[in-house]
């Protein structure tokens, strides 16, 4: 729980994540955004629940990987397996994610992966990060994100790859691709999928600050695409979905197809590239001390 | 008049174009988005009235040809063939179009021309589709659309194709590309159309779900540019004509073509592939079933 | 003074520049947009003063050639000239760019570098133009406009180029990209800015009307991003550089870059040719007589 408690206590990160303490100066729940170190957790639970409602053919995807569903290799495995595994089920039609943990959908790529690991590991994590993407961009059901909680980085990427986005209405929740905060840089994808979403000058602009926006201005500037009282996340996506699965399925597929086509293409025909310029940047020895200096930091305010 | 007895009825259609129904729930006029059955004319009146002020260098196109306006090849060549005229005369400068059908600007494709035809003949009209779209999306003259009624699919194309597009603000009325609630799909040109109109994420989500808007939700969108009282219409689109014809025609053009070519030369370089898809998607067995039965419908109705 | 004589008397130009009167007709302060007419200033005195604040690291630029901050070739080399410096200074991570002259921040091209030269110095000219959009729109700095006038034309242009937009509000200020109204065409890379600012379609009806907009009506359609009183111009533009700069340079220069970089592109890869295309448009006979009308009509006013 050390996480938790160094942003209650809204610590101030230094060197390369000493931008980390704006994003939580307005009161928001932020969930470390970007990196998340959380704790090791050995047991071979799922990570992911997965019901299925065999009369709608719309299957729930629930995260519940302690404390802050962070992407860690395990989890974007077991969670594209998952994805797999409902694509190919005929009966499948349509997708809903959300998160079992209090406050926080996902709050990003789990920092575990990038510290002191060899390039090799590295490139299988990035891998699997791409992975998540592919599939889930290009997937042919119709899928939800029932944002439940704060969404930042990667969890924010996840939210941007389905079909539509509802978020619970608190204002102590943010989502954003705040990367450039901790001094990194999201990838061109990333850049693609929120162009495609919001334009590119509120890209632009969101992307060089880093900006993490509350979920009123999530709506606002079309980041999400409703917002509804937390409790109600769920039942909504449920309803939406109803709505969505109305239209022909070929034809909304063919059609979501030429929307997405040229990004995905771009991200396919770039992969390998993608994947060396992550692992050559997160083993700079400048990116390491940073990232040790972070997680000592926490060590700390855990003891 | 089976058509709008049909509609008045809401009818739900059954099979590919089950989704029918849901467009008319609203209490909007829905003169049967994309396609149209309509009474064969076989008098050789002019389907399009063209009228044109030569003091002002300003022709009004009024699509005439009942009951919806709906875009068969013969009112496809009748059109282009208009356009082309006014095109070569020096003294025309603006166009305006509208309709002098009462309720609808036009009700989109003709279902007549896609069923039981031969490829050949569905090729043609294809072609007569794109040539409507080439000839307005690149025309030097200025062009208003005064959408005076519904404009579903083939109909709301030929709106975007407009310089400027002024709506009727009469809620019954919709506009939009619903290509999807009938399980077919916009091709790549109707999607580009759109998306230099409201940009990416709107179009994706239009043409997705095959939404249909009221007019203050077009507005909205920025998929129309103005709403006015119904009987101010053509008025309004006069008055802005001659805005537009301030500006010296060669600069206007110019920055025309600039903002236009791009998607003008993708169609333009795939024009024979995009018919063969055309033709071989309209011409399949599960189509022309759908197509069958939507007729059949109408027939019983109209009994 | 001429031409501010001539804008207090809302002069109409004939011929080309015809359509000049129009933008002068809601009571705003029009300063000459695209092509200015200013008095030589023979003077060696400096056109730009730059300001840097070494503890913070920002320079500020005051543009000081008077009467309206014409873009004239010799103001462009200096302005290139203090770019260049300031961007090889490490010290310096953010540039604000503001007016000394009152009611204009710029008003444009210089026509003088357009009437009666060779094809030589108008080619010579264009490149200066060209240099001063790469450097600043490739900037490594943080470039904040501080927009305290009315800025038409290529003083839009370079308000564009920065990465944040304040403009002061007061009604009778004005920007946009104005061109079509004197005749003449935004070449492809302002219309590519323009685009990557407000959109596609904005952009099109923008350029087509060669529409210049109220501060109030720039805010809404994104052209600036923030208005403040007159007098706090530049000092919100020092507290947004503050925001700006806590965020790593590294992080945001690449991810600004990853923005940019495409339409950057295409100059660099068209340069010759889009000088070539300005010099045979502007060395045509019938753009050089409304030049010459142009000016002989400020004479008359100056007299």
């Amino acid at each position: 729980m050390a996480l938790r408690a160094a942003l209650r206590n809204k610590c101030g990160l230094s060197g390369l994540l000493s931008q980390w303490s704006s994003c939580s100066s307005h009161g928001r729940v932020c969930v470390s955004p970007v990196l998340v170190s959380q704790q090791r957790n050995n047991s071979t639970s799922p990570k992911i629940k997965v019901d299925v409602d065999q009369s709608s053919g719309v299957a729930v995807m629930h995260m519940q990987s302690p404390p802050v569903n962070s992407l860690s290799l395990d989890f974007l495995t077991e969670f594209c397996i998952s994805v797999e595994k409902l694509e190919m089920d005929k009966s499948c039609r349509g997708l809903i994610i959300t998160s079992s943990q209090p406050k926080v959908f996902s709050a990003g790529l789990d920092i575990m992966e990038m510290y002191g690991k060899s390039p090799e590991r590295c490139g299988e994590f990035w891998r699997a990060v791409q992975e998540m993407w592919l599939k889930m961009y290009s997937s042919n059901m119709v899928t939800i994100a029932a944002i439940n909680g704060s969404s930042p980085a990667g969890g924010c990427l996840m939210s941007l790859t389905c079909d539509y986005r509802i978020m619970a209405d608190n204002p102590r929740y943010s989502i954003g691709l705040n990367e450039t905060q901790l001094g990194i840089v999201a990838p061109f994808w990333f850049k693609d999928t929120m162009t495609n979403t919001v334009g590119h000058r509120t890209t632009e602009i969101a992307l060089e600050l880093g900006l993490l926006y509350s979920p009123a201005e999530a709506l606002k500037i079309g980041l999400v695409d409703q917002l509804v009282p937390e409790d109600q996340v769920l039942t909504t996506a449920t309803q939406t979905m109803t709505k969505w699965l109305a239209i022909p399925d070929h034809a909304r597929q063919i059609t979501k197809s030429m929307m997405r086509k040229p990004i995905i293409d771009k991200l396919t025909s770039n992969r390998e590239a993608d994947i060396q310029n992550f692992v050559s940047f997160i083993t700079k020895d400048s990116i390491q001390k940073s990232l040790r200096m972070y997680l000592e930091m926490l060590k700390k305010r855990k003891g």
